[in-house]
């Protein structure tokens, strides 16, 4: 089988951590004997630089072409780089709010779940954690207060700024649709995040999700208001399977999951539209200060190209493998600068048997594990 | 001195706690010869069952003529009490919107920081957490999407809800002034959270407080994503002193916050107008679970107490006295059941001297020590 799979390095530490997860799929196209084909496409900061724009046309056509795009991280720093002197819809973010629409890729799947071998970078406490964790947050991506109208005015010389949170109720079904079926693939619960309480769109939200729970018997469902929810991770972060939310709420929910897991570096994520087709990158940011270093960490692009062989390729063994060679380097003991124990920490088991290596040294030990 | 307070007792817990809030307030009345009179004001659920709306026109009346307002908690189990069958605009917490609004709080002033005897109660790891950490969320109150238009209407036969977020600049500076005072008396640090990459209002947001901080050159001024901020108070909120944010940003963040103090029952907050006049109360809910039981914690409430004699009548001495009675009775080994030790952790230092009271008890010590 042949693939075409489109990569968009981006700025900071993209195109080295992209760098890896090519490196990775290749070998897994060696095993397999599958065929990947690579399209470079331009976003963010370095479209900016080559075209004038984030995002051109033709980088859209091109993205449209192919079976699945990979994506490192696009942006600088906010308060040095000349690009974020720029009006807001030339900034390198607006292109990835840009393909996220031009694609329709409405669904954004964040998993955020505790390594074993890395609960003691955890922020959480060893007995609120034990056990583990393993959550999904599922982000309406294409809607809400990102997408509505907005405009700034003066009112009666009072400069005025209003943005507008629009959903519809295909909108939240076709959403909401995905967390369940995704739920009777995992643990069979889904947690739908709103705030009902106060707005119009939570409540037909919440009523619309309360629906299509009906067709799902088999799948516990709740709801919980969204500043209980910024509670309950951080108290109990267990009690969660799916995380159904919208695009506001999920931007900060998914954030704030990822940080409890205490290695943001190694979470993936995937935006998927209604057909196989998916944007898959990896949860953490472009990160300009260690860009060019060696030294970031590429196992969440990794993870996110396994994403793609299982989501959009259908994949499932060569992603179980990949995600198989990456548990095992770490089991081995090898851990990128940002995952290393504290060293504050005096307790010897820590820092035994582990050793750091830089971003190239584990993608090359993750390519030997396939 | 002649102060009138008014008492909204509420729902729940609601009653209990501000009972013995009351009672503290008698003993500092006693010992600094002032004169409290209270006033009862109907609000939330028990007003909907006496009036059948959360908060009547007369009720905003008699709120206005006091000098300040002391609330326990409004609302009861969303998915069983009757109140929720009702129309959203005549729910309880509809009478708190609408307090808020009427009375023009726009400042809502939420501290979380961490008591050294309740430390074991952190959900955070204790590296992070050593030297403790005492921040201030400053939260816009009376804007945003709780205030902006909202409607649900079929478009094209599909069913679409719209809520809008609007900020002028008079809004945002006047939050942003209060924010930087507070923090001249603090630790002198302000970060802004928004989400400026995306949002209109944001962007407006960011410029005027960008612009308030050039009035305060002693304070260290940055602004942080929302997204971030999620993560951040999670992974090191040492780092924070004010933090100062829109309505619903506020919203999640302050709950978020309070949360990692691992003790919400302790936990109090002030809204304020641009005169003297507050109304304060406690962070967390109603509890129904545990209404009537006599376990309640009312310290937050009495903390709440402090606040409104410090914020609204000035009396600091009398607002340390209440805040120190608290600490010795905490010193002292008293507790309610919801910030007793974990009996799971198995290291002795942890029960030994604890004792577990009741409401009115804790209540009556810490009347014992002013
Ligand atoms: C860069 C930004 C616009 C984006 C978002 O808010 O969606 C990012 O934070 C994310 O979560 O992917
Ligand atoms: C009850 C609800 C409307 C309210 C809010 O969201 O403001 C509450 O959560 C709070 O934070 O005081």
């Amino acid at each position: 089988m042949n693939y075409k799979i489109g990569l968009i390095a981006g700025d900071g530490i993209g195109p080295e951590v992209v760098g890896e997860a090519k490196k990775v799929l290749d070998a897994v196209a060696k095993k397999y004997k599958l065929g990947f084909s690579y399209t470079d496409i331009l976003m963010g900061g370095c479209s900016i630089d080559a075209t004038g724009v984030p995002l051109t046309d033709e980088a859209i056509e091109t993205a449209k072409q192919q079976d699945a795009i990979l994506m490192g991280s696009i942006g600088g720093n906010t308060s040095t780089s000349p690009w974020y002197k720029l009006a807001p819809e030339l900034r390198p973010e607006a292109g990835l709010l840009k393909i996220r629409k031009a694609l329709n890729l409405f669904a954004n799947l964040r998993p955020a779940y505790l390594y074993k071998e890395l609960k003691k970078a955890c922020p959480l406490r060893e007995d609120i954690i034990e056990g583990g964790f393993d959550l999904m947050i599922m982000r309406e991506l294409t809607g809400g207060l990102y997408f509505g109208k907005r405009h700034t005015e003066e009112v009666d010389g009072v400069k005025t700024a209003t943005d507008t949170l629009t959903y519809n109720e295909n909108e939240i079904r076709r959403i909401a649709i995905r967390a369940f079926d995704i739920a009777m693939k995992r643990n069979k619960k889904v947690t739908s995040v709103d705030k009902a309480n106060v707005l119009d769109s939570s409540r037909l939200w919440r009523s619309v999700v309360e629906e299509v729970a009906k067709d799902y018997p088999e799948v516990q469902y709740e709801h919980m208001l969204v500043d209980n929810a910024a509670m309950q991770l951080v108290k109990d972060p267990k009690q969660f399977d799916v995380v159904l939310t919208e695009n506001m709420f999920g931007d900060i929910l998914s954030d704030e999951a990822s940080m409890i897991t205490g290695s943001i570096g190694m979470l993936s994520s995937a935006s998927l539209n209604d057909t196989k087709f998916g944007l898959y990158e990896p949860s953490g940011g472009s990160a300009p200060d260690i860009a060019g270093k060696g030294i970031a960490n590429p196992i969440a692009t990794i993870l996110s190209a396994a994403m793609m062989l299982r989501y959009s390729f259908d994949l499932d063994d060569a992603a179980k493998d990949v995600e198989n060679a990456v548990q095992r380097v770490l089991e081995k003991g090898y851990r990128t600068i940002d995952i290393m124990p504290q060293k504050n920490e005096n307790d010897a088991e820590n820092t035994e048997n582990v050793k750091q290596v830089g971003t190239k040294e584990i993608g090359d030990l993750i390519v030997e594990e396939i």
